[in-house]
């Protein structure tokens, strides 16, 4: 067990793709529960796209992430030692901790992992917010029927490769974009996805050709050129749900792009940007559900794991390259890791 | 009476703005009706934005426009004939009579007209397909609630002055946006908008300074530069109803744009394409309310009009240059102008 806490803080708001020197590694004291809190030694932490919109001085849906403090975000872990009568120690939890080794928590917002029901590292990923993310966005916004067309953006990551499923779940064809044959093989071999489009090495145009019937609903993880092929097949009374749009949030300036708006109204589309957290009294359904499936063997997962507090800045910089399979977490320590 | 019926034919698709040599005027006989049919003399013919894309080859939400055939469009006239047990000589009729001067009917889609309700022209304007539109476009997608913001494009139009005012009903602050100072005039001071800008004199920044809480529904009639205007102003949960995006309809190359999607996300937007037809079952309840707030002096009008059939191809070209206030018709003929 190591004598300091590290964390990364946020040194500077990144211009365009961020630099390693944006962060900074900072070492400080463990620091010790007082009454109606408890300490946490993460397991793993989450690293995900929109923390580089919290990176932003503007603020978006969240308050901007505050320079020189620890970088927020979800992360997994164990209760080392607890002053809160709801954690004991030895308990896993699931919270906003942050990039770092040790955090203090007084209870809110964290949620118990039991780790019978799957690894602990899923709470950040399929049987998480990401999950949730999939769920809420693809069942309430998209609200497929079966036999439609649904083309998942971004269709390999945390969120995309879970909405995928759960559009197979609810009997669509299914297509995927993706950016490498790695990707397209696994949402295509392991996760059951009808199609996949590799937008590195193919055309966007060849969407026509896998989804002949069209396309009813948009799962858009990434936007950009993506979404500019896209809605020009779009059927009518399409739905489009916008969970991100991650092709775009490390230009330096915007660029300009097809004028969408046409087949919104031409087609009748709704398209609707959504967050998860306006579900949160719904969590609970959701994750039942999640977990029902994942139990029943429907819903799979991959993860990318960096290891080490050192390694988080480049396991987040890879993810917004797209270098992760699935769910990309950096591994802090085997303490909580769990059985 | 003229011995013929003078019709407008489209002669060829427009290329880009449509010109005059893409219409034709054909001189036939006026027709006899057949048993279950009835004869409308033309009082006046609508031209909507819509025309211009039935005009293209492709099809969109409804079958183009066919060469060499009589351009379809809504009318209101007298029957002047009758061999329809429902439809009696001297009632006042809309259709959707096409571009000519007299019309065969076998009352499909055809409503009576009352003229001591408004003068008919109405039928074609604030009382019918542009009033209805306004209607369900503004109450049933944007669904404003009194203190909100609302901004229409193509304020002055025939669609847009009636949702503006209709937004003022619903207790919004509405801001219209048109082309012209009399058009900025008209809506402001006698429909009771509470601003107006002119797009082609003053900067759409202005938008910031005339919508001090944001803009939580976006009514878009035009699209392009506007919309690109107006979705970083959109509140957090804001709607947007895509109505027109007449900006767009005569370039011969689609242009790029602002990215609007990344709005979309961050403020949870909205944003839905309609067409009036989908609200069919609701029409009734739309043109009662229409109806009742028009006799109580809340929804006001005003009108363009061209004169004779020749005319209507320049009526039609100008309103999509913004030429006309309020709504654009042509007026056929005296015969069946009530009084």
């Amino acid at each position: 067990m190591p004598a300091a806490n590290q964390q990364i803080h946020l040194a500077a708001r990144p211009k365009g793709f961020p630099k390693p020197s944006d962060f900074r590694l900072v070492k400080g004291a463990i620091p010790e529960p007082a009454d109606g809190q408890f300490l946490v030694g993460i397991s793993y932490l989450s690293v995900d796209p929109y923390m580089r919109g919290r990176m932003n001085a503007a603020r978006s849906y969240a308050e901007p992430q505050k320079l020189d403090e620890v970088m927020g975000g979800g992360a997994v872990g164990k209760v080392l030692a607890s002053r809160h009568r709801d954690f004991a120690e030895g308990e896993y939890v699931s919270g906003f901790f942050g990039w770092q080794q040790y955090a203090l928590s007084d209870g809110a917002g964290v949620t118990k992992v039991d780790p019978r029901v799957a690894p602990i590292s899923t709470a950040l990923g399929v049987l998480g917010m990401p999950g949730l993310t999939a769920y809420f966005g693809l069942l309430d916004i998209c609200a497929p029927r079966a036999g439609e067309t649904v083309v998942v953006s971004g269709a390999a990551g945390a969120v995309g490769s879970t909405a995928g499923q759960i559009a197979r779940i609810a009997g669509c064809r299914v297509v995927g974009i993706a950016g490498s044959d790695d990707k397209i093989r696994w949402i295509t071999r392991d996760l059951g996805f009808d199609a996949g489009l590799n937008y590195k090495t193919e055309s966007l145009d060849r969407l026509k050709e896998l989804c002949p019937n069209g396309i009813d609903c948009y799962f858009d993880n990434v936007g950009g050129a993506t979404s500019d092929a896209i809605f020009p097949l779009m059927n009518t009374k399409g739905r489009a749900s916008v969970c991100g749009q991650i092709s775009l949030y490390n230009l330096a300036e915007p660029e300009l792009g097809a004028r969408l708006l046409p087949f919104v109204l031409v087609r009748t589309l709704t398209v609707k940007g959504f967050l998860v957290f306006q579900y949160a009294e719904r969590y609970s359904e959701g994750l039942a559900q999640l977990t029902h499936w994942f139990q029943e063997g429907k819903l799979k997962y991959r993860e990318t794991v960096a290891d080490g507090i050192e390694n988080a800045v480049a396991a987040f910089l890879g993810m917004l390259r797209g270098e992760n399979v699935g769910k990309q977490l950096v591994r802090i320590s085997e303490l909580g890791v769990g059985s």
